[in-house]
């Protein structure tokens, strides 16, 4: 478990369960059986797809799921005053022993409506672990969604890493942001902390302050030299400053080419310079030419340059063209060095990169990836859906607020290419959807909206995760990755493009819409005008 | 220190901060005595002020400023492979005992380009500080800022309650959330452990569950009766059935005046009611009456109705007018009752219902305020502004993002009626400002902005607040809390309006203007137009 151990108790949760709890508690139905489902109502950015994310930890806090002593005394004292000591009775003896979840895989491609955890077991206590669960899957999925949608904005083929720490929420808000962007197809962070504890790639090179650090070459009186291929001792400095003139490369500032000539000299064979605390295409690229070409001839493979302002697409062309114009000159080969950017990336502006041509080849992005600016929540809810096995429907004056009744299944559809066709709900009791059998689909609101299936393949989504205790093995991030970008590689064009997306089929059998409509026309009261 | 204490770690950093220190300390300068300032350069949410928070967590960080040998093995092996032994021993012996911060209080209002933070020290390990110390401060002042923002557009006497944990990011960043919005001017939370680790008023009624999970009154068959003013123990369902009789209160929902009933007993003295289940004004708010009036019968008061959906300023107003009604055909004082909403709410729509007018008493604010869904992340940003005794600047082709060089005090100049007129950064050393004095003010870049006062009170807003340890008692949330209050109360409204503000002057003096152009002049190349 990595969040702390301290907050991953039923405490962080809101007042509202407890007391919910305790009205179910005197009324004598805490101990009626119940189904929630968690699932939310709308893709986020205005999207057609969602990457389910969070299980592992909400397994976690199953597994601890307990009020201490201490916790219920501030319940008595603080919160709940008038309350029967029978109540903190049970919840001092309340745990997940008795509960069942089943859920999507994470890392899944998920859609609205479809319940990505189904808790079952007695009233009160699945009534507790509502807020925690929202909590614990609401921004992993959200931050995995968004970086689902700049890998594929960006192409599967660049290197995109995560900087966000600076700006996330908080320490722990920093570390689900750098493991649930991996998850959803980054290729490393840049934070130390979340390699260390989730077994990451940790990329990063130097910031402007390492620029500014140096005045001129006087700052490197003290480096020491560096070795070349046979093992012998080489000014570093003096081959750099007869690179340059072999170039024909001066003015250059020149505290940024001692910066990069100290930094060149710690990482010779991770040379990644930034270019762009003076001015990117006479100063920082030159000076960054300058210094790889040296560490060439010294047998070392310079990594790149980034850049961090201005116009990314034309900085990184023209950057491009310098590489060649004096690759030529020195006779090296800069076609290997990279070009990194970074300054507030998003998804519009990797589209807008795509248009108009760029020579990027590795994207840093922070703020807009760990704070999803776009949509920085994601509406997971948490609704009951059966009592009693009896099955319950929330109402509302929005078609799409409604909740769809009962115990349910998800199955996925397959078509000929093994790409998926559509998803189906079923009730649970049901007969399952077979590969081979023609299969009605009903869109759950619209009468209007179905279709018959005939599957290639069927794939039942949601699983047996909780019975009392963890009923799966954890699978690990690396691979939860791998098959998360296996199912986006094949996921359609139309789904996958991000603007105005077709919208996937979430559909339900003939058996659950007739039920689902029979209940809401017996529940909803008919208006009256008079 | 509510972090966890594995997160609080010298490791929660991005990886440049130590490649380049390895870099500094190659080439000998690791250290120089470095100023480095952490402020931020435009006021979220189109504002003209921000809260500062988060000092105490940086506080705690910098006490416990140590790389473990677990830490320094993991950096070793997987992030620095080829970096001298020598580096590891600096990292092994590193800590924040060489280092002064000289910071604003926890809850001050601040203002662009103000150094919230001055860290003074060796240049490398001011550098690693960068990450943490901007993960720590950005995120809580964004939100104490946020609710500020909330509390001034609700008015002050509202009641602002933050619900936001389901949907802030993870366990942690809901946690932060509670805490800061509290400091922002909110009333509490709905997070059990937020109240518990803060000491936070934690308040929450029951969501639509609970009134699902009631079919009927048969739901009650176990529910224990309640005592009146005598303490005789009433049938309390059947003093609610003839109160709905005696008001005429008929064709309700009774699963949910079932709910609201077993609601009432556990809670007789705390009885808010969700009333927007099946139908707000024809079933929830006349469930209310009829369960609130047989309290009000038996000497309790209850405490009112939260809207959680539909249009917040017609149903506030059409609630108060059932209340108004059905109180006098009871013969009940209903005007006590209060008003809850909580769908949605943010900056714009507290400020579009006061428009409209409404009847609302409290406010529950969610997602909006937690995720800060008007601008997500505040950036802050951690500048070296002078090295060795020399100052230094980052130049940029945006005049706002210029640097202002060397290590400076900031004072607030108040005028006559004890208002703060303007903010002044002078050079350390330089003559402080006194009342009574005729000061020259001039704006940092526009040399065209400058004016005199004579201030009737000087404040010195930045203090000594760590010199290897901690230099100041910690102030508790709630004073933190007044004090942020007392200063929002006076602010100019110009300043406080919500849109267009006014924008407060943050100057610098004579001596700092001119020292400034002319490092900018000599620093910054001419291009030349061929």
């Amino acid at each position: 478990m990595y969040h702390s151990q301290e907050h991953m108790t039923p405490m962080l949760s809101d007042l509202y369960q407890v007391t919910m709890c305790y009205g179910y508690y005197l009324s004598g139905i805490i101990g009626k059986t119940a189904v929630f489902d968690l699932f939310f109502r709308n893709n986020p950015f205005k999207g057609s797809y969602t990457v389910f994310a969070g299980l592992q930890d909400v397994l976690d806090f199953l597994e601890n799921f307990r009020f201490t002593d201490d916790d219920i005394a501030y319940i008595r004292e603080s919160l709940l005053p008038q309350a029967d000591e029978g109540f903190f009775k049970w919840l001092k003896e309340v745990d997940a022993s008795v509960v069942r979840l089943s859920a999507m895989e994470e890392g899944a491609i998920v859609f609205p409506r479809e319940p990505l955890i189904r808790v079952e077991g007695p009233l009160g206590v699945c009534q507790l672990l509502e807020t925690t669960l929202l909590n614990l899957v609401n921004f992993p999925s959200l931050i995995a969604t968004n970086a689902a949608r700049m890998r594929i904005a960006a192409g599967f083929d660049k290197t995109m890493l995560e900087f966000g720490l600076r700006r996330a929420q908080g320490p722990d808000g920093g570390l689900s942001a750098s493991r649930f962007s991996y998850l959803g197809g980054f290729d490393g962070t840049s934070s130390m902390l979340a390699g260390k504890l989730f077994n990451l790639p940790v990329k990063g090179t130097h910031a402007h302050a390492f620029v500014q650090a140096f005045h001129g070459l006087e700052d490197l009186r003290n480096l020491p030299g560096l070795k070349d291929a046979k093992g012998k001792e080489v000014d570093f400095k003096a081959l750099v400053l007869a690179t340059a003139e072999e170039a024909g490369i001066y003015n250059t500032n020149q505290g940024e080419l001692a910066a990069f000539i100290a930094y060149a000299s710690a990482f010779p064979d991770n040379f990644l310079a930034l270019v762009d605390t003076y001015d990117t295409l006479r100063s920082g690229v030159p000076n960054f030419i300058t210094v790889a070409g040296a560490l060439k001839k010294l047998g070392h493979e310079p990594v790149g340059i980034r850049l961090d302002s201005g116009d990314l697409a034309y900085l990184s062309r023209e950057t491009r063209k310098l590489f060649t114009k004096y690759g030529q000159r020195l006779n090296l080969d800069f076609s290997g060095v990279r070009i990194a950017a970074s300054n507030d990336i998003n998804e519009e502006v990797l589209l807008s990169l795509n248009h108009q041509g760029h020579e990027i080849d590795i994207f840093g992005v922070g703020t807009h990836l760990v704070t999803c600016q776009a949509q920085p929540a994601l509406g997971c809810v948490y609704k009951l859906v059966e009592i009693e096995g009896s099955p319950r429907i929330k109402l509302s004056q929005q078609v799409v607020k409604i909740t769809i009744p009962g115990c349910k299944d998800c199955y996925r559809l397959y078509g000929k290419d093994d790409a998926p066709l559509a998803d189906l709900m079923i009730m649970v009791g049901e007969d399952v959807p077979e590969k081979g059998e023609r299969i009605l689909c009903h869109h759950p609101f619209d009468e209007t909206k179905r279709v018959y299936i005939v599957p290639s393949r069927v794939e039942k989504l949601n699983h047996l995760v909780w019975k009392g205790a963890r009923m799966i093995e954890s699978v690990s991030l690396h691979q939860q990755r791998k098959r998360l970008m296996d199912q986006l590689k094949i996921m359609r064009d139309d789904y996958a493009r991000p603007v105005n997306p077709a919208q996937y089929k979430v559909s339900v059998t003939e058996t659950l819409f007739k039920f689902l409509h029979e209940l809401w026309s017996s529940e909803a009261p008919i208006e009256e005008i008079l």
